[in-house]
């Protein structure tokens, strides 16, 4: 794909995308026109962001493979660790700054790139060393630094914010930086959505492996195993976006599934029903997307009753999803399609109103419908000020955004229904909830497991579209 | 293989090796040994260590699978994050602290265990939670609690020392515990050695199966994307003990090829020398194989030429290693064995024990010859005090031990030959070196990348087994 492409650009091969250096450009661009229209941010200032570390497990001379931090990878598209960036509000001109290696590095690690050539390969204007910073910095004479400081309202934690010897010369302001390129990240270019497409794309293909491939007998993780080879043998990524979730049977249940203490190592029974929750990762944009479906291929009355109910509350949000459209709307949809398909299908009772009212979807899901992607699989943006903040009601508080939505956003749409007996003796003890729930039907589904449909969707003018391509029906 | 043991054991699956938990409490027996027999240490000291923590990247909420501290693995054989371990010295003692996990935790990240059921899986005495930690260890009246503190020789390091929020109300030895440890550590024991083989055979199949698989056209990731895959897949190795290193052609000579900078990315030529060094990884036991050949399976001349030094090399040493010999006569001995099989081949001239002395072998292989190998890739023990210290000779100072070999030390011995320009450059400027090199031969293998034959070994009583089935000749 590669053929015709002028401007440098990152690729793991023919088979794979080419991501033009320009996307970066052009999301330097993006941040930049905004900072001028903040009347907060003087025209002098300039940008500063540091970005990832390599990094080693405790005191071993290993570690997992670098992987870019995503608010730098947005900005410079730069794969190498322990590099800096700088952007020159007033024109846009932009700095990388990338370490300078020894002699050995050469025998050790590979050529040692000049500096020229980072230049070319990431379309900026400049390029020092990392010992030059503060020199380049005070020939630019920034009113200001603008660094990266703010919290992530998806881990509670902390930008990566640049520190560098010598930064207590300059006047900082950490302020201004987070929320506006925060914002830039939330809406999509034509670039961006161009990867994303194509890692959607990759995942469902290896998705489709996958179900081709499961059998009862196997272990959980082996499908995990047959995604993340598809993943990088056949599109080129190295990472996944995040740990796969392979829950078969009652493990579907278990949201998180799939980590250190849950490592995806249960048999797969026959007639389990399998939610595999798995995205890959290209060029640090992300993809996630669960499929769920019986090991052995045939959907029980039971399993197509839930499937079925959760499919429902998934196309009712894709259908009524566009701009202006509140996604807190879309969850209350979402929950209101699927209770009624419950309550259709035998295992609720009572109006469907009521329950909405008393909060009993939150039972069957209780986690948001969905979430921004991008750089990161639960993408930045979510909560930022002159938004709507995060609902204190408990079924809602779990939304990773509450906003309307718009064009460009990428959402996922992951409407899920789970047997969690946690949650189900609690709404059996809680007499608001237990009237509506078909105590023996409920019994009956007691070790299930789970059912979520997740799909990655961009917002358009007009409704969505959808950028996996898995088989749903 | 889980048939017949009756004890607790650690597998991914009846495919897989059952590791009993035996092991750990074996190693902590043979620790708490060596610090009685230490007249420095009070008998009434608690060994205290801290487990890994679970980490995410930067500010977002995902990060890598969680992979256990090596020293707190060795120690306990726990796999969850968060934890803490306590041994006492007088009567080993053993008690594990478990994080407190809030209800929640059973929607997201699954079932919340009992602390009884950690007590009989790790086969430890006790099992409190973390916020109990200072209230048990002030019951037990220590004298001394034994932290974990010294410096890691390969990576320059410090370990992973434990605090806790009320460490000040106890006295503190943080000098004692990591010699003894870390000397434990180097000398295997048979359920060790157990696990080590499994891991080699793994990977030696793994290796074998890219051996099938490649082909002139390929990305190299592609073999690495085939390893990972049949090291999970059918040996339940979810890591790899280190990056995997899939240089084809001239990136061969690049030691540590693979990295986020050289991500393996090149397409594989036709008749290009791969050198593929990769190893998975079983219940945090590593190993460490590299096997080199042709893309086309058709050795040339010269690549038969530099194929045959190396493997000479490999082999003297696999045939003179054994307990009392030291490692740096190992390394003299594969590079004597190595020019001299390279003069014979025409590419040096002149008197190999002149080539010795003036350390030509040096510009073909830069680094040493073999590693400890066992919970790190690069395991820990090099130079402890009391043993020989980092020669300063430029040859052998890239050594990471040089010791006298010992019955149970599990190593690697892998010698190589590499044709790097800056270090070719260099021979060839500097005259005590360069009246050996043969100009023309020399520059008839520039770009030819590099040889690299790498075993993994246990020393026994007599000299060694080999751990890795990969097929040399």
């Amino acid at each position: 794909m590669a053929a015709g492409i002028r401007s440098p650009y990152y690729s793991m091969g023919e088979h794979t995308l080419a991501v033009p250096a320009s996307l970066f450009s052009l999301n330097r661009n993006r941040l930049v026109d905004r900072l001028k229209n903040n009347s907060s941010v003087d025209k002098n200032s300039v940008i500063f962001l540091q970005g990832g570390n390599e990094e080693t497990r405790y005191c071993s001379d290993v570690g997992p493979v670098f992987r870019q931090e995503s608010y730098f990878h947005w900005t410079f598209g730069v794969t190498e660790p322990d590099c800096y960036g700088a952007i020159r509000v007033s024109d846009g001109a932009s700095v990388l700054f990338v370490p300078r290696l020894p002699d050995e590095y050469a025998v050790w690690m590979g050529r040692i790139a000049p500096l020229e050539s980072y230049r070319v390969r990431y379309e900026v204007d400049e390029v020092y060393y990392v010992d030059e910073i503060v020199d380049r910095l005070k020939e630019m004479q920034p009113s200001n630094l603008l660094t990266l400081n703010g919290v992530n309202s998806d881990s509670g934690k902390n930008c990566h914010e640049a520190t560098f010897e010598g930064i207590s010369q300059f006047k900082v302001d950490n302020t201004l930086l987070h929320p506006e390129i925060a914002e830039c990240r939330v809406i999509k270019t034509d670039l961006e959505l161009q990867v994303l497409r194509y890692v959607c794309d990759v995942s469902s293909r290896a998705h489709i492996e996958v179900m081709k491939r499961v059998r009862s007998g196997m272990k959980e993780y082996q499908c995990e195993a047959i995604f993340q080879q598809y993943c990088y043998y056949h599109g080129g990524c190295r990472h996944c976006s995040y740990t796969c979730i392979c829950g078969s049977g009652t493990n579907g249940s278990v949201l998180h599934y799939g980590h250190a203490g849950a490592p995806n190592d249960k048999t797969i029974a026959d007639g389990d029903i399998c939610l595999f929750d798995m995205g890959g990762e290209y060029y640090c944009y992300t993809s996630d997307i669960t499929c769920s479906y019986p090991s052995n291929g045939k959907f029980t009355d039971d399993q197509k009753l839930v499937y079925n109910a959760v499919l429902a509350a998934n196309r009712a949000v894709l259908n009524a999803a566009k701009p202006g459209v509140s996604w807190v709307d879309m969850h209350v949809l979402a929950n209101r399609t699927m209770l009624s398909t419950l309550k259709d299908g035998g295992l609720l009772q009572g109006d469907v109103e009521e329950m909405m009212k008393a909060n009993l979807g939150a039972t069957f899901q209780p986690h948001g419908l969905g979430h921004f992607m991008g750089c990161d699989v639960h993408d930045v943006g979510g909560y930022l000020s002159g938004h709507p903040e995060r609902p204190a009601v408990p079924g809602l508080k779990s939304l990773r955004t509450a906003r309307a939505l718009k064009a460009g956003m990428v959402l996922t749409i992951e409407p899920g229904c789970y047997f969690i007996d946690h949650l189900l003796d609690k709404a059996l003890a809680d007499s608001k909830l237990s009237k509506f729930l078909v105590p023996e039907k409920i019994q009956q589904f007691r070790g299930f497991g789970g059912v979520r449909i997740e799909d990655d969707v961009l917002i358009t003018e007009t409704g969505t579209e959808l950028l996996n391509t898995v088989p749903r029906t």
